[in-house]
């Protein structure tokens, strides 16, 4: 051994391919594109290109105001559709408003507003043809927890709604800011499991004794919505139910007089639109600095499920959306909410929902139901007086019941382990510790999960595909077989600061593990290491530090290091580094195959061993 | 188009590969594994394994004292080469020992005691041949900057040297701990540039002026670095360097009277081993928390210096070292030190590089140093008494410009744009914040570009190269080809929550910008979307959702999603939630080359496109 780095394969074998180094790109264009792919990954500029300043200008405003796109093509037909969605919603948008209001310790009025004017907001900004605006159980139920913590909803009322206004704009200030800042991707961080575990752990924390009273009407509601999940075209019965069992409760306590034999009901609603809020924000310690918690928290978990919901149903509808864009639509209609006596919105799922299935066609529905909610609001208020608050507690516990998404776990626990350990940190810290403390569990989690996916990439042997000159996992293809005298592996992660001392140890390992097995079953020795790095995305100094080294210690050892197929960002670190001109360019090669062809001709050419076995030498040409 | 999936591809061709579904593996056992590699990579337990009882105790006392194991061993010749290199490293050791002390605010003679004792702890317990035990210049600056926030030096001597003691203590404590736990590999996470930035930004906070007298014994100590870093084999010259201008200078001192007229000089230096410093812990507040902080910044900051230069070493001779053993050496050495007047010591690179030059063997050569400096603490303190300062300040200030790296922040910017940001970031937070500052700054980042890696995955349109069924990235590898009606794209990264949007969106837009291609060039309709997932190292639920999406999406568009090579880990997770039926396993392909076969040949047998050209049809069997 030790003669291999005098002769080069290039003296024996034709080389068809060679691993070209990327043409060099200046700095300021590098740098450009990974701004623009880490902050404009949507190109929203695309259509700017090549315009007139007129119909920039114009293009400008629609971009903001999708309204004003949308509004010239709209039709007849359109409207025949978004009438009937729009009135489908509204009954389901006043029971539940006023139950949710209700859940977040607010006075019932407050879900009939936001229904009102965050609507037609969204109407004006909002991209997505088929999201319904209106309040959710989640946020109510946070709002209630995170205000309760430090103001008695019921000593101190007033002190309660100006901070629920003041948690909303700070919610739509910075919803809208992501959005303007282009930081959207900040949700993302929030994955499918972290949000499933969050849901059931504010629902399972949430007083259920409150509500075990109504309980025909929760079966009802439960009925109705188990029926529609299982024949979709029914979906109608389920948005229904709520405003159904509203109308027979006060019916049932107006014919029977109940409200004076102890059975609650919600009493007075004042007419008329939603009172200006805009004097009633809270600026001044001590209480500022909850309400900020409580709009960052409530309002990240509200544009989280808002986006998620446009993003669906665009893709059902095979329209673009975009993220950031759907952020300040949000943001500004949380913003002009708190103005006005709203507490925070977004676009529920169940809501929307029921208005793609009722065959909404643009955001008109959302004005159909804004004009719905203030004819109630302006005319049909006194009918409320009546509705038993039993009611409004089975919408609620249904509601509750609908976040509890056990399916979802054992799903998660079925495909991957580790996103269900990470919806369970989420369930148990919010559970047994706070809102916050379940978030930031969950999300640390989900982040040491990237980060150990880095930090201890997986490695693999590779070996021959029988009748091929492909070379694949040992582990995956199990009827693979090596290759005399060569080691084969492959890296399945960047090669960073955080990997590089274990991918040294794991590679040295490798090499002791195969002289070991060669040790006991007599094979040729081993003269190669062909180290497959197509999946090396990246790599940074450490990572080149580390190259070099084991480039070192394989030679000590008497072997060689061949590279086979490194990707562009490598190629063109391992040619800045000079660390190329070390390994030879001669010693890297564009697939597996040709590498392990190289070295099969250089150890039957120039060093024919005394063991060669050709019991699994692969077939090449 | 839209009937592409009413014909299956294995109709036409002969299908010679399938990708595997890698054998279920029980949960017990992937979890194990996990473990395994992310806590035990280097498999320190591989030599127990089947050997008896007794030799596993004996196995167990050398794993923690590999004395135990070196020693029996130990030869005459070894001895020689040890005592040569003891005796160099502790000429270097005395005036270095004295200067770091005084840089860190103690008294000189802390210095020699720290020579003293961890070494010969070390020497036990440590794992490599050729690290020499001592105060490091970064720590010793690190431990004066940051316990004297609280507490000056002048004024309350003791306290700050009972602070320096048990922030000692807690380091070793710390090191030592990380060690057992086996989360060596939080050290890996302060990356070289990081390491390079601080150590930079440390020594430019330090206050010069007290130094610039010493001109002339500055210029001949780098002198002869310099001399000594072009000519290796000149090594003792450097090492001697400090000696030879402590005992110039005391002789020049003692010979012209010069200490009475205002040169300063050490003075009178205590004769005597070690004092025990055990009663001197504070462990109450106010001071405790500024020492256990202390600790852990210096403790963290050592051990990587120490680790990464037992790792170089060991790596130069080809001898093995285990990261959590050497923690748990280094961290025992610490806390002894603390009990017996020690401070933070650790390998110090330029040390342990003269202790390998003077050809060391074993960590004998440290019980040498050790001797050498008892030797000196019980009869030549006198000798001392007429060292000059000045000198003293130019060996720290030798030092300070050997931290001050330029030209690895030269090659940092050269090679990795983002490597050079995280260094400049620790050197910025470090002289414009603070110690800690710096830190979290530069590790901040790094662990940002870990998360942006997964965030933003880098997406390919991958290429034809001429005259093979290979196919790669098409802006590397510029002589590539396209293949009519076949859009290939290869992904970087694991597919997880924090990208599944970004991907979707991306991959979106690849196939938009496709097909505005083809529009404008009227080659042949876009039918099939390949993506190469040879380097999706992982997927979670997330990204199987969007998968699903992706395929739905891409099938509205009436074209037909392909796979080739997806991993191991990727097709359990397909396989289990039973998307792999839903693509159809027809359609995975194992490489990228047989994909494309297939889809041509549907292409051409099923679905003769009317503008079909033949200029850029790649050449398949």
């Amino acid at each position: 051994m030790g003669n291999a780095d005098c002769v080069y394969p290039s003296a024996g074998v034709e080389r068809s391919h060679k691993v070209a180094i990327p043409p060099a790109q200046p700095f300021v264009k590098t740098f450009k594109n990974t701004l623009k792919e880490t902050f404009f990954p949507d190109d929203p500029l695309r259509q700017f290109k090549n315009q007139s300043p007129w119909r920039k200008l114009v293009l400008g405003f629609q971009y903001f105001f999708p309204i004003l796109e949308w509004a010239p093509k709209y039709s007849l037909s359109f409207f025949k559709s978004d009438i009937v969605s729009g009135i489908t919603i509204a009954s389901l948008a006043i029971p539940q408003g006023i139950s949710y209001a209700k859940l977040a310790n607010l006075p019932p009025i407050l879900g009939l507003y936001s229904s009102f004017v965050p609507p037609l907001i969204y109407a004006m900004m909002g991209s997505s043809r088929d999201l319904a605006v209106g309040t959710v159980a989640v946020a109510s139920l946070l709002t209630a927890s995170m205000l309760g913590q430090e103001v008695n909803a019921l000593e101190n009322p007033s002190l309660y709604l100006h901070l629920a206004f003041t948690a909303t704009l700070f919610a739509g200030v910075f919803q809208a800011s992501l959005g303007f800042l282009r930081l959207g991707f900040i949700v993302d961080f929030l994955s499918h499991a972290t949000i499933v575990g969050f849901m059931a752990g504010a629902a399972t924390v949430w007083k259920w004794e409150s509500g075990v009273l109504g309980c025909c009407f929760l079966f009802f509601l439960l009925i109705t919505r188990y029926f529609s999940k299982r024949r979709p075209k029914f979906f109608w019965i389920s948005a229904m139910a709520p405003l159904t069992s509203v109308v027979l409760g006060s019916i049932l306590v107006y014919l029977t007089h109940a409200e004076k034999h102890g059975v609650q009901v919600i009493g007075k609603l004042k007419k008329g639109l939603n009172p200006i809020s805009i004097t009633d924000f809270v600026f001044v310690p001590p209480h500022m600095t909850l309400a900020i918690k409580t709009g960052i928290v409530t309002g990240i978990i509200a544009l989280a499920e808002g986006i998620a919901v446009g993003r669906s149903f665009s893709m059902f509808k095979n329209y673009h959306i975009d993220g950031n864009k759907e952020m300040i639509a949000i943001g500004m209609m949380n913003v002009v909410g708190s103005c006005t006596s709203c507490y925070l919105t977004t676009g529920p799922f169940s809501r929307s929902a029921v208005n793609y299935n009722a065959g909404c066609k643009t955001a008109v529905s959302n004005i159909v139901m804004a004009i719905a909610v203030m004819l109630t609001l302006l005319f049909l208020t006194p009918l409320f007086h009546y509705t038993p608050i039993v009611v409004l507690s089975a919408i609620i516990i249904a509601a509750m019941l609908g976040l509890i998404d056990y399916e979802a776990a054992i799903h998660l626990w079925k495909v991957d382990k580790f996103d269900f350990v990470v919806c369970i940190s989420a369930y148990v810290g919010v559970v047994f510790g706070s809102v916050e403390i379940g978030l930031v569990i969950a999300v640390a989690i989900s982040l040491m999960r990237v980060l150990l996916f880095v930090a201890r990439p997986r490695t693999f042997v590779l070996g021959n595909i029988p009748d091929s000159t492909i070379y694949r996992n040992a582990e995956q293809y199990t009827n693979t077989s090596n290759v005399p005298g060569i080691l084969i592996l492959e890296i399945d992660a960047p090669i960073y600061f955080a990997n590089s001392n274990y991918l040294r140890e794991r590679i040295s390992r490798w090499i002791d593990d195969e002289e070991d097995r060669i040790k006991s079953t007599g094979e040729t020795n081993l003269q190669y290491v062909i180290l497959d790095m197509t999946a090396i995305g990246n790599i940074d100094t450490s990572g080149i530090s580390m190259f070099d080294e084991v480039k070192k210690n394989i030679e000590r050892r008497g072997l060689k290091l061949v590279l086979a197929n490194p990707g562009s960002e490598v190629m063109k670190k391992l040619n800045k580094s000079e660390l190329i001109d070390k390994i030879g360019q001669e010693w890297i090669y564009l697939t597996v195959g040709e590498a392990v062809e190289a070295c099969n001709f250089m150890l039957h050419t120039y060093k024919p061993s005394n063991n060669v076995k050709d019991e699994s030498v692969d077939s090449r040409v």
